[in-house]
């Protein structure tokens, strides 16, 4: 490794900047613009990437499996998929092995362990996650320092349109919550939540509701690359300090900060893989706190389901307004599911089994999202 | 270009979904997990990017000039450079000509034409960018749809630690404008204005304030990859519109939503490069308006002064609080800006002169914002 010598005036404040190159060169651009992703009238995409010397480029959309590219005799690598159903779509260009977003695309898709980018396919105002011409709500980006995990964290609220901090009127708020390698920005950056209620309160297919999107971890070491199996130490740990966190830190400031009611019966909470493990476990045990539990492709919950929901019976039923439980059925997480369920049918738990065509991937969480919130507060 | 089926229903809702692999694999992972950036005891920065078909890597790192990496015989390519100065970098690797944001790190430097990562050299509290032990701000971020621009856009508001949108007092509000490739969260996740503005208040070297950032662009046409100069129609129509925009939209929903006060003795505005040329256009032409402006390494406003800032003269003294001029003496936009500064000193307009170490980087732009910020609303 070469050191290279930026800054003569080594750890004074100004030294690299004193030192700075007039004007420095932008990142060395492509012999030409290229154009990547291009959306074509009939939804097909093609995708462009310039790697000159690469042996083998793949295309990684979400929810199809690795493809590979051609390269033309300008190194541009290329594919054009069939026609796509209307959706946004993140991928990956996988380089000789290295997963890369698309340079030429601005929209992110952003993750701890595996920045992407995302590709839109436009369509009809009818699907909840394209912005309409309706008013819009705002996203608040909380920062706060956490006692019970000790690190500076955030969390997003959403609220509806024609929220007024100050007038009378309480609302009922979701706590929703991301995946494993998601930031608390997933919700709105990914599965556009925002865009989804703004659509569905404009329609009168959900409430009007505030939605709060915390950040997931309980053992933020817990997010780094490899195999997922963590040891179940770890496991609890991560669930249990990001459950103290909620109760002792995120709702508090949310119900000091906004008109949320406190009653359990205009609380919910969902989420989506971890997040709806997350869900499941303080949801069914906490159900002083919550009358509407949601877990989308739920994962990370022993098959001890008598020790992770300690005494949950029938009883259970005459305080949850519902408990949805989904997955698509081409996930692996599917059959965990449906044993979750069993359990809660042995135990007389009344549940709501939702299974949907697709894989792991946002645009099975998105309808899930749409579904879910429009049965709430009701 | 091979077509790939992604879907056999094509154009169905839940076409591309229902043929969605059961666990789409992820993006490939490298042979080995690279840790990259890896930053050392002594603030220097060892980056590390697997490519290994690759002739030439180049790290692009902000403020300095783009370095070759070397690459080891698994095919990863690294450099150490000396210790850096505390601050955040923007970077990119340069693979054989095409920029590209590090795939291990998940901090990313948002931009609509060259997105980057970022990495931070922590250092001292005294650093105003550094996550203080001081109460936090919030950012509020808003969507609506122009009607002078004709899109949907967005813009951010940041509120002070302790704002209470239900208490009577009003707050002054600074308007701060990215520049040209940025969108509208440059100064949030770049600019790190929210740090800066928490640490200032919290130490009494800056009033509490609003601070608005909305989407600097008239013309969104303009952001385009290419050669910077602008046809002077086009330049003029994203400038007249972005301050239509200001005015006619920005500022009514802010100040219909938050308590600022709308004294122009209680109104600042200021912006980098782009932003910069828009603060001076808009603040010096709407002085009934503003009494605080600001310009960081301005860019964009031609040398024909006389009709950039019509009727401006020392009459303009008795309204403004504060001109401040500021520019990199390593910028080439240096002598755009002693230019400016020489034609209102003919005019006799007073300003604050500011040259400062470095180039068009946003470690000038950080400290421009704490020091302008600290002189507003005294």
């Amino acid at each position: 490794m070469k050191r290279i010598l930026l800054a003569s005036s080594l750890l004074l404040l100004l030294a690299a900047i004193g030192l700075a190159q007039p004007q420095p060169a932008p990142a060395a651009q492509p012999p030409a613009v290229i154009s990547s992703p291009e959306v074509h009238a009939d939804n097909s995409v093609t995708f462009r990437f310039l790697d000159p010397n690469a042996h083998e480029v793949m295309l990684a959309l979400e929810g199809a499996k690795p493809a590979p590219m051609q390269k033309d005799d300008q190194g541009i690598w290329s594919l054009t998929t069939a026609p796509l159903a209307p959706d946004f779509y993140g991928y990956s260009f996988v380089a000789d092995g290295v997963g890369l977003i698309d340079p030429s695309n601005p929209l992110m898709k952003p993750n701890l362990l595996h920045t992407q980018s995302q590709v839109h396919v436009p369509g009809p105002a009818s699907l909840p996650w394209e912005v309409g011409d309706v008013p819009h709500g705002l996203v608040h980006h909380h920062f706060y320092k956490s006692g019970v995990v000790g690190d500076e964290r955030d969390f997003y609220v959403y609220t509806p349109p024609g929220y007024d901090p100050k007038a009378k009127r309480s609302y009922p708020v979701l706590y929703l919550l991301h995946g494993f390698s998601d930031d608390a920005s997933g919700w709105t950056a990914v599965g556009r939540a925002n865009v989804i209620l703004d659509n569905l309160i404009a329609q009168g297919k959900a409430k009007a509701m505030i939605v709060v999107m915390p950040l997931g971890y309980g053992a933020p070491e817990i997010v780094v690359p490899g195999p997922r199996a963590f040891a179940s130490e770890l496991r609890k740990k991560n669930y249990d300090r990001f459950s103290q966190a909620l109760f002792t830190e995120v709702m508090p400031q949310v119900e000091g900060a906004y008109r949320v009611s406190k009653d359990r019966n205009s609380r919910a909470i969902a989420g989506l893989s971890m997040g709806g493990a997350e869900s499941l476990l303080t949801g069914l045990n906490n159900l002083d706190k919550f009358a509407w539990v949601g877990a989308f492709s739920s994962g990370g919950i022993t098959e001890d389901f008598d020790a992770e929901f300690p005494g949950l019976d029938a009883k259970a039923n005459e305080k949850l307004r519902v408990l949805w439980i989904a997955c698509g059925t081409d996930d692996r997480l599917i059959e965990p599911n449906r044993k979750m369920r069993a359990w809660l049918d042995s135990k007389g738990v009344h549940n709501t089994p939702i299974e949907t065509p697709g894989g792991h991937v946002w645009m099975v969480w998105r309808r899930n999202l749409a579904e879910f919130s429009g049965l709430l507060f009701r």
